[in-house]
This record gives C-alpha cells, structure tokens and sequence, in this order.
C-alpha cells in the first residue's frame, strides 16, 4: 500500500524537536511491505492541515497517517482539521470520551494529575468525525483515530512518541501485515568511489529491473568502503534467500580499481 | 523571510536514514529570525521534485532549501528538475565544473578516489540552470546551487550532513543574517496538567497577542513540571531581555494546582 505521513507542530519547523516519529513510521511500514510515498512536517495551523490532507488525499495513496494535536491544548486541532478537509464536521464519540476519562481517572489515582473531572480541554480530545473509531492510548490520554473515508483509511497518532509508538503497535500494525512484503539489504562493496561504482549499479538494474538498487553516500576517504541498498518485494518466507543471491550476484558483477 | 525545506531522498521515505538536515536548517534558520513554513521529505523521482518545487514556489515564501540528490549517481537529479519546474534545461557551468574537477583532484591526491578524471557521472554534478551560482563545498565534491528565479532564492544542497552544514555555514548564513529576529525561551511551570494549564495560557496570549506561546507535551506523571514555550521577534539586541520579562509575567499568572 501507499502510504503518506504527516507531522502535525510548529515545534518542529522551529527545529525545536526533531521529528523521530516519521523516521519510525516510515521504518516499520517499510518492514511490513508497504511503500511511504511522501512525509510532511506542518504547522499546527488548520487550513495548513487541511491543505495538507487534502492533497494527500487526492494523490494515490491507500492509508494517511498523522502524528501530533491530539492533546487538549488550543493548538491540538489535527482531528477537526481533518474532518474539515473531507467537509464533515466532528462531535463527541461516546467511546472516546469513555478512554479520556478513564485515562484522567487513572492519572488521578496515580498522583499525577490534580482532579479526574471532564474539563472542556479534555472533553475536546473526544471530538471525533462520524464513523471514525478512537484506539485506546495505555501510554497518555488522547485517544488516537481511525477513519475509513473516501477510500482512504486515515489514522491519527498522538505526537509524543511512546504514545504514538504504543497505538502504532497495537491497532496499526495489525491492520497493515501482509504476505507480499518489500525488504532492503545492505551490501558492502570493495569500491571507494560513488561515481566509478555508478556503472555496474545501472547494469546490474538493467538486469534485474524489478529491484531497487543504490549507493549510499559517504564522506571520500581511503578506508571508505561503499555500500549499496539493494530492495525488493517478494513473499515473506523467500525474501531473505533471494536477497542474499542478489548481494551475492551483484559483488561479483565488481571490477576493481573502483 | 518564510522558507521551505525539501529533502529529497528514498532512503529517508524507507526509514533507513533520519532526516536530521531539516531539523539543523530548521533550527539555524529560526535562530536567524526566519520562519520555516513547511518541510517535505520526497522520493527521488523527477516529476515529485517538479511538483513539490511548484508547489513550495507557489505558495508565500521567499526562499526554498532543499537538501540530497548532488552527487553523482543516476538518482542525483534534484537540480536538473528544480530548473524544470521553471521549465528551463540546465547546462555545464563552468565554475561549477571547476569545482568539481578541484575536488576529484585533491581527493586523487589524498588517496581516496582511483582517478582524478571528469567523468561523465562526475561532469553531471556541474550541470546547473542559466543563472544559478555553484557554492564551494569544502567536505565532499558536489557543488552547491543558488539561483534567484521568479523572486524566490532557491538553495540546493547535499544530502551528506558535514557537507550541508559546510554550505549553510559558509555561504547560505551571511546572505541571511538579519537585525529583526524571532527567539523562543522555555519556561518550566509548577504544573503537571496541559488541560489545566491551558487557562493561564489562553489568558497570557490574549494580554500579549504578538507573541507564541505553547505547553510542551510531556507523559503524565507525579515529576512531571511542564515547560513552556514563548516566542517572539524583536530587535537582535533587546530580544533576551523582552523574554525574560515575559516568562517572568508568565510563571506570576499561574495559580496552584495544576
């Protein structure tokens, strides 16, 4: 599947944080055989976010993820910015507001808030658009979403990363195996030089055109050693032994000085 | 000046490398007073460079960085598709080639490229657009680009993080140092609850409505003493004083619990 990401806070553009989430997302959607076609860090500005969904929406992407603004602060808007996008606004959710209660309840009983009460802040993070599903947070207290709309399935992450990592592991990724999997492999080459290796890179692809295959860049220097990535998509149970006879296959096609 | 960053790279859409480029630029470009609007992270493809340049030329900013794709592989393209989303070839520059041949030359004589010639995947890293000025890198061997096109100063720099830093260092901060500048300054509040905070801050942004302020989202916890955010632009020399005074009238307005 084809998969956009959204980084959701001013925060980041101001390179106050920076934005591991996306790096995460993208790694494990990878491993599990889908394709991040794009990420973007916005502004928590709603007509930001709303551009930014709608042309996530209209390029040809099957899932939307965003991470940030779902907690209770005036600038956590990611949720009704969203539902604006597909022009349909956002009430309370029953069910949502069932999580961020008992959330604030359990927080209470801990010590580490003042009072478990449903303040309008925290009712707010229950504000979810119609058919959208919230998914439990064990981590904080803003309910992640799950929204199937127009053929897209949208999800919305808490920016704080365990809180994105713990929804992420528990309601995404189930939803996201597959058996057709893409897997990389990274494969140390003898060669020095990026721009000499570049030949057998492009004849080797030409060979095997349904492979990915690239250099990675590296500082010059005499003890440098060139890896290259190379990926495919394949089933799960093969990948690994195909991979393994494309490095193999890929060293030996090498001439030397390089 | 408002600014947009693109990084272009499979590798960062793949998780493999962190894109930690837009959060260096981000911060140095915010310590300089400007305001980055929006960054992407991009595959490496032609027609999604085309079409993030149009876009971040279209929309208000004054200058657009991006970072990858100058070297010397057959998926370093990000300068002949900046000048074609201004619909204009791009050609051997000869300061740019000189560069080039400069560095391969010094690297020869180091011992870490086999030969010093100008090969053809060399020669690419000096195709640049009519107009546009090679920037010396001093790290690696792919030149950066400046071009003022459209009223818009396009910076183009390498992927590779030394080299990057070396460019903005040396030739993309003294064109953009100013005297009016944006700061932030955090502020640790007595308060353990965002949603309880929020009150005190909503007030302090309507006394001071030019400023930014925001709670820094944090885990629950009994410790837990939140931070606040306050940013604001001024005068380079009056900046840290106005800051202080403000966090100092912040932290007064708070009333315990929270």
């Amino acid at each position: 599947m084809r998969i956009a990401i959204i980084s959701v806070g001013r925060e980041i553009l101001r390179g106050r944080v920076l934005d591991t989430n996306s790096n995460y997302l993208a790694r494990e959607l990878t491993a599990l055989g889908h394709q991040v076609v794009r990420i973007s860090q916005i502004d928590d500005i709603r007509e930001e976010i709303i551009w930014e969904v709608k042309y996530a929406a209209s390029s040809p992407v099957e899932v939307i993820i965003t991470t940030g603004g779902l907690g209770p602060t005036s600038d956590d808007i990611t949720i009704p910015s969203i539902a604006a996008a597909f022009d349909t606004p956002c009430f309370e959710n029953k069910e949502a507001l069932k999580i961020v209660e008992e959330r604030y309840r359990y927080f209470y009983e801990k010590g580490a808030v003042e009072s478990p009460d449903l303040t309008p802040e925290r009712k707010k993070m229950a504000c979810f658009p119609e058919g959208a599903v919230p998914l439990f947070n064990n981590v904080g207290a803003a309910p992640g979403m799950k929204w199937e709309k127009n053929g897209i399935t949208i999800y919305s992450l808490p920016g704080v990363p365990a809180e994105m990592k713990y929804i992420f592991e528990n309601h995404i990724k189930p939803d996201l195996e597959e058996r057709n999997i893409y897997r990389e492999r990274f494969v140390e080459t003898p060669c020095r030089d990026e721009s000499l290796l570049e030949k057998y890179i492009s004849d080797f692809k030409k060979r095997n055109p349904d492979i990915y295959i690239k250099s990675v860049p590296e500082k010059f220097g005499k003890e440098v050693r060139i890896k290259v990535v190379i990926g495919m998509r394949g089933d799960r149970e093969k990948i690994e032994e195909l991979l393994t006879s494309l490095a193999g296959e890929f060293l030996k096609s090498i001439r030397e000085p390089c």
